[in-house]
């Protein structure tokens, strides 16, 4: 049993698990030990203060739900840390304080019937989905789900197990092809349906998330002051041509589809979702990787709509992006999906949490004007305005517990295998061992990506014979080369596949051109006409305040960026630019018969990493940069 | 009594009724005509449609609150009707339909200790107040009284004054020196107690009113999710730098700080307030007068955050900020609030209606990408997201009932009076009665603006002897001149003033350039970064879809706009400027390493005055252009 979230029954590649794939010390092995010891310990503390491990107690004891703490999908956030808590423990080698209370916790909430619901259950049948719109009961099993599968695969089944499978029963029983035609207003449970199916071979669970997903806007669900897009319950599925309403429902209900798809080998199901992908991306999507540009509904914005200032971006969206381009990857081997998945995760992901892992963007803004009002103390900050800092938590905390799972199960989005070989889709530091048809493959792949374009695979077990190792080279990669042995070649972006009889102590090793480029936008993505971004390898960079005064600089592209290094940024390769400030007069009206002043002296611009903004205390940010060129 | 909605016991300027000022037919006066004969019997009818109006029978005759209809502040909007056709009474002569029997439904809505509100009121003292922050109970009051006022002053104290009375009354011993320190989530009844003092002389509506501005920002209400800055309570008015929040509240609370400046004789406050306007109006105003960027929370976002796409520019925002306006106006006797005015009604007020009268915008977005779903018959849009077509009525309909007192009572934003003098503030066809010191003084004012820059002031009657004329230069009309008798002379932006012994029949001839302009954002306005707008006299333009397909088109400002006229938009000139297509190539991911794709051929684009796009059919439009000079 692969010991990963997502396991097809088919597919073009297959995932390995976590113990298949093990994170060694680098970006995303530090960031997963940061995860280990700090991140999830975080999201418990709060859960804990704010009550909502808590409600699990009131519910089982029959208490009063003025007793209840949170939001009414508080429960979806103790089962994701849950979730980051098994795959942790699979990781540690050892149960992780904490698992086994908070899953006897939930257990004792779950009705006789399998209901469980921290809010709705306690006020008895009458209560249950009674608002599918809003109420996120079947959202909040998703979680639940998704946890006990990971629990099962990492561990064996249990008593979460248990709770899950009744839970999924008692769905199928009210919601299944004789039960109420219903979905829930927030897509998850689909994916997590799927997955038990996957995990248990009961073929009801797939049918029952196959239900919601072509239930889906027939519609199955009241209209709203958002209209049905905001749930994606406008167009079926199927007929939909790109993502749209809320990005992080969008991207769950696109998951869960695919999952759909590729267990009941619907391809038309399967096509619909990548064309609503390539959509997306081509035309929703930020140049982090971010997507979600309205702040009004957390939804997409219209194709072109893509307003750096005011960006939501949110990074529950760009969690559920790297699932999606992950089922894609597996169904369809392309690279273009673990292209995007990198970008996400290097500038959304990556970005989210600070370095020292206690605060989180939930929005993940690509320009911050001003400073917010200075944090309070024992005031919760609500976060989604961007101030120019991380808040500790948030009273509708998706975000953190959702980076916790993420990224305690990083390693199995690493890399995947096929008869013949090993596939490495994320270049990262790591230890990969699995079984192809020839035998067992050991690999050790070293780098200090994303600051050197230098990526080495040792090969450390072999099974003789000839074999096939894969390196995706980024699409933004081009110059890049290949070499082993003697042999240096160059390799284009896309997959490169070295087939050859790989012998222990052997080495393949990836050059990847790492010189920062300017990158420029589609036209019509109107609100940053006029704008220049810097790139170096997967990483977006921005100017911060610390640095410089932001609200009249111009950059020039005609010199190139220059590497350099900042003592307050650790390891991090910061950028210098050539930068002109354009202080227009103060005048009553900002819009006259003139153009804008000239610019001034040149002077140098240093530009960060986008991810590690909002580090060096509070900060005004851009990553679009005005070209006065 | 000068019959007009504001009427300061001090100031520089007198404001003239409407009484004293009519409008004839124009610009204006085919609005109010429309408004007379269409709007105010539209919004009515909606409002009966809905239960609004008879939320009022509910309340009196104490039916449960399940029956009641429509939104917590549902009963402003009759209250708004009511001001409206109390204007309207008076300019028609008549009383208008439907007053007098609202009226009736109103009062007897009313408890015996005065407090009215249809969704509190029905369910005792206990749920009264309970809510400061949501409730909108004050700020209901607010519009009551700004009826009652309405109907005092042009036809005597009624029914409605008496309601009002006791509400205040109410108020007064609830929230007064000796009650509550509360202030109400939304302001609003900070103008209305002011004006209710100045028309019964009671100084205790005065001290209400002060007593709620004061109160503000220390803070006087809870914490809520969009921050305290979200209604004004963050920081104390006079301590306040810019207007911030929710526009229509900080405007509405602006006002009323003005009100009570101006009544109490605290120039302190009254200059806090300009200087909030001004750093308002130079860096949080849409080229168009709009203001409150943002969707999320209908609020002013930060200086220079101005994006054109999704703006927001509330239909109500506008109006407030003409009321704003006008009371600095008759405060400081500057023309410059009378600049603001003029653009704001003409590019956010006229551009709310449709020109039949029978559907509104309730945001004023400057960029229209796509055209919303279809309209559904018997379904009520939302209205707020934009969607290239205005709707007939909303769930939140704050705006058409805003527009209809407006429009109602507009003739007293026109022209003020001093000693010595008549002072024209809005260049419209109008008569104007009035008495100097000197003695009476009759004027007819004759203009094809904003279309044509001739605007002639005709002498219909004299006192003998020297008093002045004045004509308000707007500050975009370099070049202008007047003439009278043999003499032609510059006159510059500003008000132009012109003192003889004025006998009847004599003129005066204002000439205005109206050259149509190209007008460039401050380069801190991001969002329109690389973009011209283009403006003729007072309008500003945009480009529609039935005239060109909007997504890929720059412009050339190097050659001046063409004038031009439409057939399908009556007498309105329309421009043509040069444009070219810059159609980008299709890629899968919308930023790379080179820049846009030059451009094509010159090709004509027709502009229309951005008030009257979506006229012709549901339209995708934007104004700020790309400059591909």
């Amino acid at each position: 049993m692969v010991k990963g979230p997502v396991v097809p029954t088919r597919g073009v590649l297959r995932p390995l698990g976590v113990d298949e794939v093990r994170l060694t010390p680098g970006f995303w092995g530090d960031r997963q030990e940061l995860n280990a010891s700090v991140i999830l310990g975080h999201c418990r503390e709060w859960m804990t203060r704010t009550g909502w491990i808590g409600n699990f107690r009131v519910a089982a004891e029959g208490r009063p739900p003025s007793e209840l703490n949170g939001r009414e999908f508080a429960d979806s956030e103790v089962y994701k840390l849950l979730e980051g808590l098994a795959w942790e423990s699979a990781r540690a080698g050892k149960d992780i304080g904490g698992l086994e209370e908070i899953t006897g916790l939930v257990a004792a909430a779950q009705e006789p019937d399998g209901y469980l619901n921290t809010r709705f259950g306690p006020h008895g049948p009458g209560h249950r989905y009674r608002d599918l719109e809003w109420g996120h009961e079947l959202y909040c099993y998703g979680h639940l789900i998704q946890a006990a599968v990971a629990r099962a695969r990492t561990h064996g089944e249990d008593e979460l197990t248990g709770v899950a499978r009744r839970a999924a029963d008692h769905v199928y029983r009210e919601f299944g092809p004789d039960g109420r035609a219903g979905v829930c207003g927030h897509p998850e449970i689909e994916m997590a349906l799927v997955e038990l199916s996957r995990l248990t071979g009961d073929d009801r669970y797939l049918e029952q998330a196959r239900l919601f997903v072509e239930r889906r806007g027939k519609p199955a669900l009241a209209d709203i002051e958002f209209g049905r897009t905001y749930f994606q319950d406008d167009v079926p599925v199927r007929q939909a041509r790109v993502m749209r309403g809320h990005a992080v429902r969008a991207l769950y209900l696109a998951s869960g589809a695919v999952d759909v798809a590729v267990e009941t080998g619907d391809d038309e199901l399967l096509q619909a979702v990548i064309a609503q992908w390539e959509r997306t991306v081509a035309a929703r999507t930020y140049i982090t990787g971010g997507m979600g540009s309205r702040y009004s509904d957390e939804s997409f914005g219209e194709d072109h709509e893509l307003p750096p200032e005011h960006a939501y971006s949110e990074t529950c969206a760009a969690v559920a992006s790297v699932m999606l381009a992950w089922r894609l990857l597996l169904a369809t081997g392309e690279p273009r999906y673990a292209d995007l998945a990198e970008r996400t995760l290097f500038n959304v992901v990556a970005a989210s949490p600070a370095t020292d892992g206690r605060a989180f963007f939930y929005v993940n803004t690509l320009q911050q004007r001003v400073l917010g009002p200075p944090r309070v103390e024992g005031q919760w900050p609500w976060g989604r305005p961007p101030v120019g800092r991380r808040a500790p938590w948030l009273a509708v905390s998706c975000c953190p517990a959702n980076l916790g799972r993420t990224l305690a199960s990083l390693s199995a989005y690493v890399a995947t295998a096929d008869d013949d070989g090993v596939q490495l889709h994320q270049l990262t530091s790591c230890a990969i061992e699995t079984a192809l048809s020839a035998g067992r493959v050991g690999l050790r792949v070293e780098t200090g990506y994303p600051w050197s374009g230098a990526v080495t695979v040792r090969v450390v077990e072999a099974p003789g014979g000839p074999w096939r190792i894969s390196l995706r080279v980024p699409a933004w990669a081009g110059g890049a080369s290949v070499s082993y042995g003697e042999t240096r070649q160059a390799a284009d972006p896309g997959l490169v596949t070295i087939e050859r009889d790989w012998r222990p102590g052997e080495e393949l090793r990836l050059d990847l051109p790492m010189r920062p480029r300017w990158s420029h936008p589609d036209p019509r993505i109107d609100a940053v006409r006029g704008c220049v971004a810097v790139e170096r390898g997967p990483l977006v960079y921005c100017a911060e305040s610390p640095d410089a005064r932001l609200d009249s600089l111009g950059v020039d592209p005609a010199t190139p960026p220059a590497e350099t290094t900042a003592a307050d940024l650790g390891s991090a390769v910061t950028l210098t630019v050539n930068a002109r400030e354009t202080r227009p007069k103060e005048t009553p009206w900002p819009y006259g018969t003139e153009p804008s002043p000239p610019a001034g002296e040149p002077e140098p611009l240093t530009l960060i990493p986008y991810h590690l903004w909002g580090n060096r205390g509070p900060a005004t940010m851009r990553v679009w940069l005005p070209d006065i060129s």
